[in-house]
This record gives structure tokens, sequence and C-alpha cells, in this order.
């Protein structure tokens, strides 16, 4: 119950109605005693920067979750990032530390890394290919190349995008192979669809999956249903998979410890969390 | 539970620690199904001003509640104020009109008022003596005479302070009869305590209860317990009495009115509150 020694995780984004992170740290905050609430504040772009510095002068503010439309413009309004930040061109959490500096890292990727991680598959030296350099393409490719990724493959319909997030790849981890506009599995041992095919029913699928290996992991971001027409089709190709929400609760462990809060598994928030899909 | 519909009522003040507000209304907006939520804010002076502003930037912001220490420096942060705030030199409830203008009332001293009217006191004309022009004895004159009393007596043993009442409830009531530097209570159809005494063990007495009426109504600010000495003394002398609770809980109806929510009683808040005296 909220009271007056209640920690705040300010929940930031523009509109508010479709946050999820509420009914999913508020249900593990008060099942495992934690005096601390994600509260949805709805800022537009034009009052943003002040919100964000004003809010982190409260006394009782843990932490910020930053959403849509902020995620850019917060990565240049922190005095520290992460290499995530830096290849994502993004940042959804802020921290401020004890010395009054405002800190930021992007757990989206961390997310999808974790659970593939978790499911068995060795990132270390390995080869994925992203399809998609959008928002959660490129947050997901700078979370596999920050687990040590060799080879990294990148491709968006809009080539630009791809080519500016291979340049920041590159410019934080040098050592990175990368392939760029081709969208060909074959080869790699992660394959992600990082773009909106399947949020529409008829959607053409991302890749062409006649090239797709059994033995290549298969992970998914959409969230429409469990089990999208792609990973469908890669389960019947014997391919293991990701589902798109593994990625949602993957990633709250990582914010739970970027803000210092006892951590769990993302099993234990999924059966707490207070979702209708 | 907090979604992203939810609106926020911002409880700012410094420290939190002591903050009772998420502890009554939040218990009522769950139980009544109403989709809001009292945020403890622990804000300092220094960046207070900017914080208010920046809160209510907000698209989900539907009030603010202002505690210590920034009542009196709200004042003047605002677009609009009632008399009620210019004679208590205070403001403790903010809300954001449609056309984006910042207003502001204090319901301190309405919680009083409510109770005593409930309790069958008609303030129309009627002669009142607050002892104690601090800055609750302040808000419980201001509404006082918001409701129409007659005649009202100040006493504080910081004169300046009475005088300075004095000449702020003067200057938005012309007609009412002051009579100030007195705490003799004959002839008063209500006598308040708003002074500290009572909050420690062995504090004398407010005013002398060998001048008080069994026909005065007798009312407290003090919350130390149920039944300060102060109260059992005047009702030893017969007198009807007030509790310092009730002031709390009869202001609470006055907020929901002010930022727009269903409104409901003091007893049916009691019921639901969450507070350990």
């Amino acid at each position: 119950m909220i009271n007056g020694h209640t920690e705040i995780i300010a929940h930031i984004g523009y509109p508010t109605h479709s946050f999820k992170a509420p009914m999913i740290y508020n249900p593990y905050f008060e099942a495992s005693g934690i005096n601390a609430v994600v509260v949805p504040m709805g800022s537009k772009p034009e009052t943003y920067p002040d919100l964000l510095r004003s809010v982190f002068t409260l006394e009782n503010i843990r932490g910020a979750l930053i959403t849509m439309p902020h995620k850019m413009i917060t990565v240049d309004l922190l005095d520290e990032v992460t290499p995530t930040v830096r290849v994502a061109g993004a940042c959804n959490a802020v921290k401020r530390t004890a010395d009054g500096r405002l800190v930021g890292d992007l757990f989206d990727g961390e997310g999808f890394v974790r659970g593939v991680q978790r499911k068995g598959l060795d990132l270390k030296g390995a080869r994925a290919l992203v399809v998609g350099s959008g928002g959660v393409g490129s947050a997901i490719a700078a979370s596999l190349a920050a687990s040590g990724l060799g080879t990294m493959g990148l491709f968006d319909v809009n080539t630009a995008s791809a080519e500016r997030l291979g340049a920041r790849l590159k410019s934080q981890y040098p050592s990175i192979a990368l392939k760029l506009h081709t969208k060909d599995p074959q080869g790699y041992d992660l394959v992600v669809n990082a773009t909106p095919l399947g949020m529409n029913e008829g959607d053409p699928l991302p890749i062409d999956m006649d090239r797709l290996s059994s033995d290549t992991f298969v992970g998914e971001v959409v969230m429409r249903t469990e089990m999208t027409a792609f990973l469908t089709a890669a389960q019947a190709r014997g391919c293991r998979i990701q589902v798109g929400s593994d990625m949602l609760f993957e990633q709250i462990p990582a914010y739970l410890e970027f803000f210092g809060y006892p951590t769990t598994t993302a099993e234990h928030l999924r059966s707490l969390a207070r979702l209708s899909y």
C-alpha cells in the first residue's frame, strides 16, 4: 500500500493508455514487500525534458522507465549512458546516482538476449541476423553486440536506417563482422524478426523460410499473439523459438537490478502480472 | 489497480514520511472504482516551483495536494486562488482548468467547518474564537469567515501573527467584527484550539476553562489522541466537541469535489482508511 515511505518509478511516455509496466512491476512489488510503485506519467515532447529533470529532483524517486515518444531524446538529456544506449540511439531506463548524476541504459534488447540465453543459445562469437532496424531492432542489435556476438546481419527496407545502425555498432564494437542489406537467414545461429510484420492478419513473413535451417534459433518481437505466423512456420521447420512477450518479461529483472531492487525470474513476474493480451 | 488510464493526484511535500493522504484517498478510490492514485512526492523548497509546474504538464494529472513546507509559496505560483487562500496565506489544493490555468484552494479549515456544521452548529453570524494564528489557525479562521461568521476572536502568543491574520481577514471580509489579543472564551459560540498545546504530555490548556460556557462548542486540531486534555475538560463542562481527526476526514470530501471526483462522507472515508494512529 502506498504511504509516505513509498518510492516512485516514473513511467514516462505519451499516450499512457497502452502502458503495461505498472501491471507487471506493481504486483511484484506488492508480493515482495517492496515499498515502491510504478506511476504512469503522460508527458508530451515539448515539456518532457523539464519534466524528466524535475521528477529527478524528488527525494523519493528511484528511477524512470522511458517509453514512446521519448526514448531517443533521453539519450541527450543524461550525464552518462551505456554503449548499448549509444548503439541503439535510445534510452529507456534512468536513475540518479548518489552524487546526483542521471545515468541511462536500455533493456529492451537485454530482455531478448536474456531470453535466448536462458533457452540455451550461446551468443559468444555467434552469428545473428536482425531483420528491422527500427527502435526494437536497434535495441536488440545493441544488446546482442554487448553479449559478444561475432557476426551481425542487419536488414531494413529503409537501407539508410540499417546503415546508420551498422555505423553505430561499428563505432562501439569495431571487431564485430557486419553484413548489411541481405535478409537471407542461411548461416545464422539466430534470426530475429524486429519488423512489425505479423501485427496484421495476412502480413508476409519477414524472411524466406525455405532458406531457414532447423539449427537456427528464431526470435520474434511481435506480441499480437504468442504464436505468430513466423514462429509457427519456424517451429514447423524444427527451429527453437522465442515468443515476443518473453522479451517483455525477461527485461524486467534487468530493470530491477538497474534500480537496485531484489531481482527475480521472468516466470515469477509473468505469474504475478495482471495483463490481458 | 494502476494502469495506463490511471489519473495522478500528486501529494507534494517534504519530507513525505508522515503523509496520511495516500492511505485515505487510495482505499476510497479502490473501493469506488475510481482509477486514480495519490502519489507521494518528496520535493525540497529549492526545486518545488519547477516541480509543481512540470507535474502539471502531465496529461494524466488530476490535481495536487500540497503540504509542508510548500503551502505558503504555492499561493504565489498559481494563476488564481480563492479568498480562503488569501486570508490564510496558504494553499494546499491545486488543479488545472480546461484552459490550462492553475487554480488553488485551501481545505484544512473547510474540514473543520464542515465538521462543526454537520454537528449542528450554525455559523451564520456566529462568534468564534480561534486560539493560535499559525498555519492551521489561519486556515480555520479563513474558512469560518467564508461561512458567514459575524465575530472573530484571534489570539496568538505571537501578537504580530494574530494581527497579520486579522488584517488579511478584514481585507477579504470587511464586515466581520474582529477581536484581537484576548483568549477569554466568554461570549463565543465556538472556541477552537489551533495551537500545538496538547501535543505533549503536561501541556497547559489553551484557554481558561472556568470562563468557558457549556453553550460553547469546542473544537480541537491536535490529533495525538482523540480526546485531548482540552476536549476532556470541555466535555466535562457540558460542551459539545469536535476531535482533531474530524477535521482531517471532513476535508477529504471537499478535495474530492474540488478535483471533480464523486464525493462521499467523512464516515465512509474513515471506515476505509488504512491509518494507524
